[in-house]
């Protein structure tokens, strides 16, 4: 056993708790708090392997699991930008990859490089795996704003549009998912006056 | 689209949401409070792809990955079991059953069998992934606990014998990592007075 590589492995392991203290702005579906990075990131792994038949396109299950366990690591440094913030999302970028800088190098350096491709392969959206994994990734809030009645959207101010927008790319990552989506999450929502 | 079909998968997914509420003893790295499970299964997915090449046999990271994502699911009805906790480990077992059977039993029928599958090979310990998933299951918390100086240890007054004994098959999943955690984990805790 390499100790030193081992010793680098459990660093990295041990700084990624801090995911678990950063809060999104997406309540859970009972509504008594706002959920964290780690629980999102959970959700989407399982979302992963489960609906893994409504990709677009076939995918590497395995690929699309590490990508979502791992896609918002970056924000332990970095925080959480909220979808809807203008503002916040001009400067996101550059904070991310500062992040990404210094957290995957706290890994072997193979190591290193296999998660900065793997959050880089995310980001770029050009692969089935990453394409799906964003769909996975605007999908999992809609169930969890429908089933709290568009708490986090009624805070915010959050129209229709916007939702909308932000989903143009969704049907490249689920067609299938997006339309269950709209049907049951987005439309009812905005119906009931909760998306401006 | 089976319309029918996804519905199942999202009822089950939106069920899910209730292990970010089940309480585990051990607090995250900071001491800022316990984790929960859907933190805890997140950790160990982590855990399964980046120390995947210390499993003391070889493993499928994806079916272990899996595996770590959902092994706690039936605490969702279940709660959480303490590992040191004599008289409620006696009853575990039938009231996991009892969960297994209502929450996979929302899914298709083929994938409440696939889960429960995954869950039951889980339980029994008997392949590569279920010992590597076990081992890991049970290393997590110790790299949290040294984290904190022991406070999970201190506050139940846990003994090193505890430790030990429930760590016998650790090794069977990973004998790198055991050595490892009892080397920088264990024994220094030990030494400090933090586990009787």
């Amino acid at each position: 056993m390499d100790e030193e590589r081992l010793s680098r492995q459990m660093a990295f392991l041990l700084e990624c708790d801090k995911s678990k203290l950063v809060t999104r702005q997406t309540y859970l579906a009972d509504g008594s708090r706002k959920e964290n990075d780690a629980e999102h990131a959970w959700h989407l792994g399982l979302m992963a392997f489960l609906l893994a038949e409504y990709a677009s396109e076939p995918v590497s299950v395995a690929r699309v699991m590490e990508m979502t366990l791992i896609h918002d690591l970056v924000e332990i440094d970095a925080g959480d930008t909220y979808a809807y913030d203008a503002a916040g999302n001009q400067t996101k970028r550059a904070r991310e990859l500062a992040a990404a800088e210094r957290l995957f190098g706290l890994l072997p350096d193979d190591q290193r490089d296999f998660l900065r491709a793997l959050w880089e392969e995310f980001e770029a959206g050009q692969t089935p795996e990453a394409r799906f994994a964003a769909a996975l990734d605007h999908i999992q809030p809609l169930l969890l704003n429908a089933a709290t009645d568009g708490k986090s959207w009624v805070e915010h101010g959050v129209a229709l549009a916007s939702v909308l927008r932000r989903n143009e790319k969704t049907p490249e990552g689920s067609a299938a998912l997006w339309s269950y989506a709209l049907e049951h999450y987005v439309n009812p929502n905005a119906a009931a006056g909760r998306l401006r």
